[in-house]
């Protein structure tokens, strides 16, 4: 069987990274540009392009399966990004159209958390799954659904935002208008402001001489491997409200597994730990079978290339 | 074309229901039984293969598309009633096999809230939906979601369970063994707690005089509509909480449209209009097209029988 190369680009606020990846799963070149640097999408598109033409020189094009987007704030059905809060481009940028003009392969084009799903069931530790759930942490939380193999979309393009799932009714501000979602309790903005609240109890940690401006998740993980009690309270009410929110998931779909990604993961065993105890206390009982809390297996530097290029597979 | 029937039987704690159902989703002919007057499986389901020998007397066997059947504690996968708790029938009662034996249709077999999300998406207001989500009010809550034109059953068969998803952390205490479930503060029992919870501030309602073991959902349904402040209070917090968790739902599976059926809906505008309000202020705002919260267009006395009889078709 002759190989099937994917072109896998995942544009991010700051970084835009494309990259070649083969049938194995494997990103075997790769390049990047800085997303700020540009202010017209045509411009933008028209560098990639640029890039992806020098990672297929040697390919054969008949062997290529396509081109996949992730991106924030996109829409799969539209092929579109619409409104994105942190990109330059203001508006309705049609993304997938302008590569379609560009090249004669499939182009594929969804959020970001929606690509991390599709890398982890095409290329990870979902391989063979037909029901999980992925939950990206990071600065906000993303989610992707798969269901019967496939990844949900929704009527509009937008299902799978389980991060602005309501876990605390009106409880701490969000900036999507609401109060109390999973994100603010659970992104990294949320890990140091779950810290801030416990400090009064820990007035002995180190974190009390961090200042609020200065202090991130880093800073907590950090303080955590050396023991501190309030980054280990941290982790542990973290994990408390995460593990329910999860539960709650499950009462939806009923998955095989849900994994789990991003910054906020590396903390380790002191943030796993709470999550799949609260998990397993929460999760209602008619579930009866084990449903693991799973870390996605793909390499951190290259899931969100791998995720992107997984959707034209 | 020659007219297609289905035999639909609603399995529940009191009755089991049995109808004969036309091509355009009509109860053509019905019979009962007392679910509780049985102790042993086999001799109920001799008992209603004996009503459906009598409902198909006159019908051309050909022209049966099958035999629907929805349970509490159903498992679409397994066709068992599993540990019910409301029946007299114990452990693990293989429904849909005991059916298999008796009949050359093909049986189908699912809980109730799934039937029930079937009936409306077969003859009912979800017709021609690709994505919905229907929640079951009564006693419990029920629900079922429909993603793609299909029923989401999960890895086990028992998706869709999001009376149980958890609402309020450490809230009030509910029969799975979890707390604040949306069930303690929706259905029927939970309008009445959110109406004692309430009370002290109504000191004047003529709900203050009604003992707290007669009180039902029809006692306080009755007293909005004598515009009593309490009664209209309590709508108007549990519209606010069921609010909550149907834009939480939505956040999920991006649906077309809510619906909601059951006996706590029949109070009507004062429970519907903060369900709405509620639904639309805290709906994501990327959600920005109308997701109508609908009442199901199914006959209440049928649509038990109509949800059944769907899942053949």
């Amino acid at each position: 069987m002759n190989e099937i190369y994917s072109i896998g680009i995942d544009i991010g606020g700051t970084n835009t990274d494309v990259g070649l990846v083969n049938g194995n799963g494997k990103v075997i070149s790769r390049a990047n540009i800085k997303t700020g640097d540009y202010h017209d999408a045509v411009v933008y598109v028209d560098q990639i392009s640029e890039l992806i033409k020098q990672l297929l020189q040697n390919v054969d094009s008949a062997l290529v399966s396509g081109i996949g987007i992730g991106a924030p704030a996109a829409n799969y059905y539209s092929g579109n990004i619409e409104n994105a809060t942190n990109l330059n481009f203001k508006g309705v940028v049609p993304i997938r159209s302008l590569f379609e003009e560009r090249f004669p392969y499939k182009v594929v084009f969804t959020n970001d958390a929606n690509a991390a799903t599709y890398g982890e069931m095409i290329y990870g530790g979902a391989k063979g799954m037909s029901h999980f759930i992925m939950y990206t942490l990071g600065t906000g939380i993303g989610s992707g659904i798969v269901i019967d193999g496939k990844l949900v979309y929704g009527a509009d393009g937008l299902a799978g935002e389980m991060g602005h799932a309501i876990l605390i009714p009106e409880g701490r501000e969000c900036g999507c208008g609401n109060k109390g979602c999973v994100e603010k309790y659970a992104s990294t903005s949320g890990i140091v402001l779950n810290c801030l609240e416990l400090m009064p109890q820990f007035p002995d940690s180190i974190l009390c001489s961090v200042p609020f401006e200065v202090m991130t998740g880093k800073t907590i993980s950090d303080a955590a491997k050396k023991n501190d009690p309030l980054a280990i309270a941290t982790y542990e009410r973290t994990g408390y409200l995460l593990g329910i929110a999860l539960a709650n998931a499950v009462t939806f779909s009923s998955p095989e597994a849900i994994f789990l990604m991003g910054g906020p993961i590396q903390a380790g065993e002191v943030f796993l730990d709470p999550i799949r105890r609260s998990f397993k206390k929460h999760k209602l009982f008619i579930y009866d079978r084990e449903i693991p809390i799973l870390l996605s297996s793909l390499p951190t530097n290259d899931s969100a290339i791998l995720g992107a290029a997984a959707l034209t597979r």
